[in-house]
Parts: structure tokens; sequence; C-alpha cells
């Protein structure tokens, strides 16, 4: 089973994939948790030029065909061995993410998203979190980190707006897999609500 | 104008392209002498990345989306701006190189090279030289000079001549582009052939 979670940056996504993760292991499930941009040695080495650069180093097309080449690395040598071998793979953002950066907020390229996702990819999860945040505190919380990694958060709570609206439109997009999790509860109730569809849907 | 230098290893068109971007400087034409992978910080970047790893570093289709990307940035940072402003482009390898490494010798990808051509760059030369050579002594001279970027010419002889006849395919394929000139004759000879007629096509 393939499991992501998206969500505007400072969502608490990431905590929450970790937090899935350690309950699936008590429980004596395998997991892979992994990433992206990343999650293999070679796409971590696309995720660090991509994202140490200048904002605007790389043009919106040249910045989508290196995230996609990093996908691609990352399912051939993490994702596909996983799901193959029996594990639960939960990553912190995939294709989506791609769809709403890329595709939404900076653009429009949304038809060369889909376009190079089938062509390149042609693999949707499963299920997949959409950790739903207020735009102002997801944004401070983000900025409140350390780090160099700054390319997104960099364009302001204006582009945490849109983002967000992206993730909402995407999940009625694709219903089957998507849930949207309101992320502004406390962590514990969020990770149990997580926890809970995820076994359902694991049977 | 843009013009494309093609061939395998040791084929002798890079020697072939300075020696043209002289003739026409000589000349008062102003010229943009690049070459591929790379050509503009960011695809320099990623052709390092691509270039002094192992062999099977990077799988056929990831390889195929960073040369890609490397090519995309080429294009908005080089070439378009140099076009736009009057001066002649001569190009060491471009999108021809990659229907013949990635499509003819590495996993039948020739119709995602292809789309993907079309999808993120969707620019063809005006005038490619395809400069022939001796597959073996296009490979001793080669393997004869020093760098690190061994990538390809690793892949031996075997793969020397499937190339070449790859680059035959594709002057029969665009023959209102491509020339194949005969490379196994002195430098100043082949030269004084590809100056002849770069000229004609200047007008």
């Amino acid at each position: 089973m393939f499991i992501t979670f998206e969500g505007i940056d400072g969502s608490g996504k990431s905590t929450q994939a970790k937090a899935l993760a350690a309950t699936l292991e008590a429980q004596g499930i395998e997991v892979v948790l992994t990433r992206e941009p990343g999650g293999s040695p070679g796409a971590e080495e696309i995720r660090r030029m991509v994202l140490e650069g200048e904002p605007d180093k790389w043009s919106p097309q040249t910045e989508l065909l290196l995230f996609t080449a990093a996908r691609r690395d990352h399912l051939e040598k993490t994702i596909v061995p996983a799901l193959a071998a029996g594990k639960v793979v939960i990553c912190d953002r995939f294709a989506d993410s791609t769809r709403v950066y890329q595709g939404i907020t900076r653009g429009d390229l949304r038809k060369q998203v889909d376009t190079l996702h089938q062509l390149m990819i042609g693999r949707e999860p499963d299920l997949t979190f959409i950790v739903d945040m207020d735009p102002s505190v997801g944004l401070a919380r983000a900025k409140g980190r350390q780090g160099t990694e700054e390319r997104f958060e960099d364009f302001g709570v204006s582009m945490q707006e849109q983002m967000r609206e992206g993730f909402l439109s995407l999940a009625a997009e694709f219903p089957d897999r998507c849930i949207v999790i309101d992320g502004n509860r406390d962590i514990d109730t969020v990770a149990a609500e997580i926890a809970g569809i995820a076994k359902a849907n694991l049977g």
C-alpha cells in the first residue's frame, strides 16, 4: 500500500507521516517512510540542486523536469522495491505537490505536468492524506524552522493561500484516494484520525 | 540561424564546430558557440551530475529527464536569446544525440524521447552536420582524451557502431536539415566543406 501526505508548508504533514509510520510499525507492519523531492540517493542529489538555488534560478518548466527526474529515481529505487516486498510506503509529498506548485501557482503548466506524469511516472498513491491548515499559521511555522531550503516559503502568504486552494481542488478531483484532514487541531487528535483511516484501508 | 553538430564520440564534431565558429567570426558574423549537455550555468550543473556518476547510476528514463531539463535551461538562457539578437548559434550536440543515445541504444525509449521533446523543447536546428566516422577510430580518439566524463565511452565499440547507425538513420529521417559529412578525412578538408555549406545556407 502506497500512502502519501500532502499539504502546504507548515501544515504538519511531515509530523503526521512520521506518526503514522510509528503507529503501523508498533503493530508489526513493515513501513518505508520516505519523502519528496528526494527519497533515494540520486533524487536527494537533484533535490539539493533545485532547492538550494535562488528562487528564479530555474524556470517552472526546467524545475518540473528536474522534479520529475527525481520522482522517477525515487520510484525506481525506493518505492517500487518496497511495495514489491510487501511493505507499506508512506511518502511526504508526491505528484500532487507538483500539480499544485508547478501546475497551479507557476506558469499554468497543468497540462504539461499531467502529460509528463503519465509519460514518465504513471503511478498514483492508493491513499492520500491532505492535511489542511490555515495558510498564515502554516507560513509562520515554516518560517520558524532552520535550514537552507527556503525556496517555496519565500513566496509568502498569498502563495500559501493559492496552494491551499490547489490541494483542496485536487482532493475534489481525486476523491477515490484523497482524504482532507483538518490540521488545525492538536497533533495527537489529528494522528489518531489518520491512523484510524489508514488501518481501515489496510483491512 | 541555429546550427548543430552531431556524431559519435571522437568523430571530430567539436573540432569542426570550433572551426566553423572561427571561420564565420573572421567574416564579421556574430557567433555563439555552445554545447550539450551543458551550455548554460544551470545546464552545466546538471551535466556534471549526470556525467560524473557511475554508468548505471541513473536509469535511461531518469537520464532522459535530466538531459531534457538541461536542454530546456540551455535553450531558455543561451540559445533563444542569442538567436533573438540576430547571432548564429553553433551547438555541439542537441536533441539528435538524445534520440540516438537514449532512444536507440538504451531501452527502446524513442517514443518517450519524441513526446518529451515536443512537450518541453519544441525546437529543431535549422542545419545539422552529422560528422560520420569509423567507430573504432572514433573510440580510440575518445579514449585518448583526458577527463572524468567517461560515461558513454565506457560502453565500447559495439555501442559506437550502434550510435553511428543511429545518426545515419536520423539523417535519413530529417533530410531537410541534416547533412552527413565524411569525417574520415583531414581536418582542414572537412572544415572547408562544412564552411561552404554553412555559408550557402546563411545566404
